[in-house]
């Protein structure tokens, strides 16, 4: 069974004082801190494509798992909303070359947003098993530095840029369990792109969180036969403090330090906020067994049961 | 097993007259016909987002198919690269709603071009079979009116728009046989779109197709255990006659005849040229096995066996 063998990650360095940001927008650092729940936003370089970020990920990942060699890749997503060109091509295909991949690797771009990682562990354990692939990366980078609008308060303080990169193969420590998943396009236009900028609804995407994510958590524990108690850790997409704190209370059947919270040094990765807390607290850890739940751009959400081998 | 149920499409009625495109660039009868392949090239109104593609072709799909409802669709994948939106939300999940799927369906746009639906099948299939799903929609919709310059005379004779939809589930008369990928980043700048514009290098392009395609379809068939008699017909990408025409005659092991050629009144139409194909020449034929191959756009390529159950 094809499962997560290893996470790596890349965060860039320079970035934004979100301190600062909030002063320019009135708001202290207890708002800054309690509700935004970062203090420091990373930025790629305006010279770094997304293409770039996730070469960054990848060779972390080639340099953490020597047993891994290049030649031996032959399955590949970018999970992003932002990737290098205009459309086309896809931003796989430019890494599969700046990467240095063998030309037998299958690569295409997942489009999606927060809930990207967990559909993507999904569609590419999927499509590994029904292609007969040995090997898959599953990338993540979605740099909303590229379409926000500094001067919008509500989104210039939430968003930073990171990427992942996920090894997944046969004989892996971590093995993906039940997910379940959702979409409801009638939500579409709470986050989008329009000339070019970020728009988002924030109060609209908190009740969307608010309402589908406890739920949607509890159908899914149902759905595995497990209850709050068999988890050890709930890591859910940090679309900000106040999200992660309303949903860790609204799901009452866990204690709400069961949801893990970082976003501190990081901000929203969109994408990447799973894998990061997943590469930073589980993989290492000793839990058994983590929910992971991902939600925002389409609306679309999914969450899953990700369990340690044996 | 997860497999082909049934194929629709949607081809827009009006669009361009390909004789007289071809005059105004000093190209007769026989270059539109020989070369080219088509004699009229299908565009959609101004007024017809990509959505709308595919929500005409999957309306079709369940028209074609009443045991079909909407309520038991649980997958949907949009291959495009040509989606609603800038970027985001993801064009599947403006889908989701005009189709009036429930919320409880998983979707994502799948970003790839000419390779896209061999991809896709793939994909969709493996999605489903690891997330226990059983019902799925792989549309495929990529416009190319939108980014072509009708000034170019390397591209605006050659693509049509169209849109198809693919339901995928169990107990299918067509079964995914074996399949092979690759990806060659280092192609990327011979098919991409540069200021809103899309570019070709044709002549990259066609020796890439006649390289790589005849070698590919050799190897599937070897890993396959099948000799090119076992294949009824070859169902490639339909670039240009000269495209199909050329790997048709370097594959020496089958009849040229064998290689199914119909785009007279469609064009390149990306993504939903293959599964054009299959609706009409092979889902209501006698044939047992058939091949199929994608290639475009990254550059990218997927070629597949595609089998009659029993």
């Amino acid at each position: 069974m094809i499962g997560i063998k290893s996470i790596s990650s890349y965060v860039p360095s320079q970035g934004m004082d979100n301190y600062a940001q909030g002063a320019r927008f009135g708001k202290d650092e207890e708002f800054i801190l309690g509700k935004i729940g970062s203090a420091f936003l990373p930025r790629k370089d305006d010279n770094q494509e997304t293409s770039d970020l996730c070469v960054a990920a990848a060779n972390a990942l080639f340099m953490a798992n020597p047993q891994l060699s290049r030649e031996s890749v032959d399955a590949l997503i970018v999970v992003t909303q932002n990737g290098d060109e205009e459309g086309l091509p896809h931003t796989a295909a430019i890494v599969q070359e700046k990467l240095g991949l063998t030309t037998r690797v299958a690569a295409f771009d997942v489009s999606l947003g927060c809930s990207g990682y967990v559909y993507g562990l999904y569609a590419l354990k999927g499509f590994m098993e029904a292609a007969g692939l040995k090997n898959g990366l599953l990338i993540t980078a979605d740099p909303y530095s590229k379409i926000i609008d500094i001067e919008d308060r509500n989104t210039a303080m939430l968003f930073g840029d990171a990427a992942t990169a996920t090894w997944m193969g046969e004989g892996a420590e971590w093995q993906l369990g039940k997910a379940s998943f959702g979409t409801d396009g009638s939500g579409a236009a709470h986050l989008k792109v329009a000339g070019k900028k970020f728009f988002m609804n924030g109060r609209q995407v908190f009740n969307f969180a608010l309402l589908k994510v406890p739920a949607h958590l509890q159908e899914l524990l149902e759905a595995s036969g497990l209850k709050a108690d068999d988890v050890d850790a709930f890591c859910i997409h940090q679309g900000s403090a106040a999200i992660v704190d309303a949903v860790a209370r609204r799901f009452e059947q866990a204690d709400p330090e069961k949801f893990i919270k970082d976003m501190l040094e990081t901000g929203n990765t969109v994408s990447s906020s799973i894998p990061l807390l997943l590469e930073k607290h589980v993989l290492d850890s000793t839990f058994k067994r983590v929910a992971v739940s991902g939600f925002g751009v389409g609306l679309s959400w999914g969450s899953a049961i990700l369990q340690r081998k044996g």
